[in-house]
């Protein structure tokens, strides 16, 4: 393919991404295909002579979009929001372009030198303490990862060698191996499923505490845990706090943790993945009070801040022990700047690295501060009008709503709702995901998309209980609600086995 | 922005992207610039209103081009190459905007359906054992990962979780947590340094075993290494092959060192970053002899096979250890198809993933068989004129030549050829980095752009030969080379350091 062939089949392709944005409300948000639809309608192998672009695009059509769960449809209210915005697409084409690998600053000094200034707009923009900033004085800095997983995982690894260091030097009579086996991480039980893997990567105990009854990990039960670890001669090594929880947007609170956390040389990670975004707006700030006790804070722009997957933001007072902890440096990586600029393989898990910074710097600028704010306010009033239609029928309870996240039910069994919820998503109408909080089955419904209006949250709503009629007024109820018991217990056996589509 | 603006501006980059290739040989390999060159050209924040995209497109020129390494440049010839293609660009297109997160199979089910049919496609061009293949009976499969980096460090952890549960089942009196502190990783001294890195986020021992004089781990040295640990009662767990190394592209014998594994139960990870990619040509494919013994295999797309960073494949035979190693499960990430087509959170460490395998499909599906065969050979062949060039003239010797890569100096003292190499650099015409190898300073030159011709080449050469004869003629030499030396200790003080651009 020459140049002239990609500007025909580039753009081409931009005219498919904006006619599929266009037309996004046509579709069904979930797809109609069974596991392993895809295989038959494509060749078994790699065709022996190159093919058309033209037959390639066709193909989008034929074989992609009947097999897609549209993320960015406004019917999608499952998860959390990932971002999508038309700069950050251009962002990423642009980096695709370019192509360039930046783990050092010679690898290609812009994208290091625009990823240093782009952390500091996006800490400024949420009013984050001038520590993390790389513009600051002293050792802290910020950098982009590709996810919060890694980014919890990173500062459990620096955590370590902090405690590691700190204990070697204090003529500790225990070898290196022997401290990090006694390690100890610290969560609750609200917490993502990223933080529970990475204790099992990074070989670290990690308890996940109970959380009290608004789904907040509490000083006293963390205190309590400490206690009793320190007592068996365990070390306790890491927090990490929630702002925003997955099951339920809930808040940890940074100033009760962080007090303990500072006072025990416990290195305290905020995980705010989701609900970081929502600092960009003044009045939500109150909800990290207590983050300048924090060693390290992460959220994620690929959520809630309009830029495009991969795309999670890292911030770290004191990056040395990141570089201690990675570094291990070759020949071949060292150059006449070496230890100028930060090189940034030695702050993350991969040696490569994208130009991710070009799509935080295309979507700030398109949107400027203003248009984030609006983002961010339209879909935290669209979750409250959500809420208003659910609390005016009396058939659902409202269980907790904070942010763009509702969680809601059915009075009653809680095979009621876990039903509704089947309906819901065998429909196809509006997607949602379930959670269990405090031993009610709930629907999380999710502001996701940034072209969710009013009228779709009516949309919605209908949906949800025009389906309530049916389980209310269905006659065989109860043999639905056996056979719909059976099912999930068949279905919870068969989790975590490996099984392939064939 | 809307979709009007968007069809503009995407458009625009379209064109951008094209011209930039157009013309890619008008500008230097390596920028002009200084540390800290690009802070003072952009705002020192968010502005407060959005900007109109004319201004962004602009700044790519003014901002962001000044500051670049031209990967694609046929003048880019250091570290291995990474790949860049048309319908690469345009796949990754595609993929930023349905922005879908294939975590588990609900989640967009073309996104992990396509993933598994392009990882069989992709095993197949190399003519991997069947076990490896989605397709096949069996526990065996195929994964993208982000990196190599990321792909080493989940077989390290996939093989330490075979170990603890054989010698749990096996009534070992150890606890799991004694087993994990005794296990034992062992490569060469020539892996990559993620390798290293893989050891310390996973807490295991690793040893990198002296090479031979050709680059290879030898059975010899490994069998000696393992026999001297059992001793001291360690446990052998995780053996990491390198097809390919990254200083001089010298490949471990994997028949010797996989009888020793599987004689020994010893996890055998095979690294092929670079030189996989040289297999989709069946006169390469005696290198990976042995490949049958390995647990699991891994290449990067993303270097040689022209399809855009981040698309790194990973094989294993028996994806079980995976995801019970990493399995995580909440109620959130259930769906009724769980357990049928395989959930790929559970075989990686982010929980979020992106489409990359449209790239896969896009590239191939344009350049087919024929044209990727094509492509490689070509770069080859353009290896071995390089190759013919420097063996022609007497001042320089050719120490090694594999594949793409041919390692070069000038005949004598290594301070020669150190002060040849930061001429290079410093002239900014061509890029390369260098190595150390058998205690010989040797210049990696390395074939990397898909746009690289004979001309190019010659243009490298003729920049090689003009500033070797600076060297050779300069009067005051010995002066240089003392100045020199003083340079590189100086720099070496400062690696690792952690500093800032302010």
């Amino acid at each position: 393919m020459d140049s002239t062939e990609f500007r025909e089949f580039g753009k081409a392709a931009v005219d498919f991404i904006a006619d599929y944005f266009d037309t996004i409300r046509d579709r069904d948000v979930l797809p109609s295909i069974k596991p392993g639809y895809l295989r038959p309608l494509v060749q078994s192998e790699v065709p022996q002579q190159g093919e058309k672009w033209q037959d390639i695009l066709k193909d989008m059509d034929r074989v992609i979009l009947p097999g897609i769960t549209h993320w960015h449809s406004p019917n999608f209210h499952a998860y959390y929001p990932t971002a999508n915005s038309y700069p950050a697409i251009v962002g990423e084409m642009m980096s695709a372009g370019l192509g360039v690998v930046g783990f050092n600053w010679i690898a290609s000094p812009a994208c290091t030198e625009l990823e240093v200034v782009m952390m500091d707009w996006l800490g400024k923009l949420l009013e984050l303490p001038k520590e993390f900033l790389n513009e600051s004085e002293g050792p802290g800095g910020g950098v982009i990862q590709g996810s919060a997983s890694e980014a919890t995982l990173i500062g459990l690894l620096a955590a370590k060698e902090r405690v590691v260091r700190r204990l070697m030097a204090g003529n500790s009579n225990m070898t290196e191996s022997e401290i990090k086996g006694k390690l100890v991480a610290y969560s609750s039980d609200q917490s993502n499923s990223s933080v529970e893997k990475a204790g099992l990567i990074g070989s670290m105990i990690m308890r996940l505490l109970p959380s009290d009854d608004k789904g907040r990990l509490t000083g006293k039960i963390l205190t309590e845990a400490i206690e009793k670890d320190k007592k068996s001669g365990l070390i306790p090594c890491y927090v990490i706090a929630t702002l925003g929880t997955t099951p339920t947007c809930a808040f940890d609170d940074l100033q009760e943790l962080g007090t303990i956390c500072n006072e025990g040389d416990i290195w305290m990670h905020v995980d705010a993945a989701y609900a970081g975004a929502a600092f960009t707006c003044p009045e939500y700030r109150y909800l990290m009070k207590g983050v300048e006790m924090a060693e390290s804070f992460n959220f994620n722009p690929h959520k809630w801040l309009l830029v495009n997957f991969d795309c999670s933001a890292l911030w770290v007072k004191n990056a040395k022990y990141l570089v201690e902890a990675f570094n291990v440096e070759r020949i071949y990586l060292q150059h006449k700047h070496t230890g100028v600029a930060p090189d940034y393989l030695h702050w993350q898990i991969p040696l490569g690295r994208k130009f991710r910074s070009l799509k935080i710097w295309f979507t700030m600028r398109t949107y400027g501060v203003e248009g984030i704010q609006k983002h961010i306010r339209g879909h935290i009033e669209l979750a409250k009008y959500f809420e208003s239609l659910v609390k005016q029928d009396e058939r659902f309870e409202v269980t907790t709503s904070s942010l763009g996240l509702v969680c809601f039910r059915l009075h009653g069994d809680n095979n009621l709702t876990q039903l509704l919820h089947d309906k819901l998503n065998n429909n196809k109408k509006i997607f949602t995901v379930p959670c269990k909080f405090r031993n009610k089955f709930v629907i999380r419904f999710v502001i996701t998309s940034r072209l969710t209006e009013h009228s779709d949250i009516d949309f919605a709503w209908k949906e949800i209980t025009s389906l309530t009629e049916q389980i209310v007024s269905s006659p065989c109820l109860s043999k639905q609600k056996i056979s719909h018991i059976q099912e999930m217990n068949s279905c919870e056996k068969v989790n975590g086995r490996v099984e392939k589509s064939k």
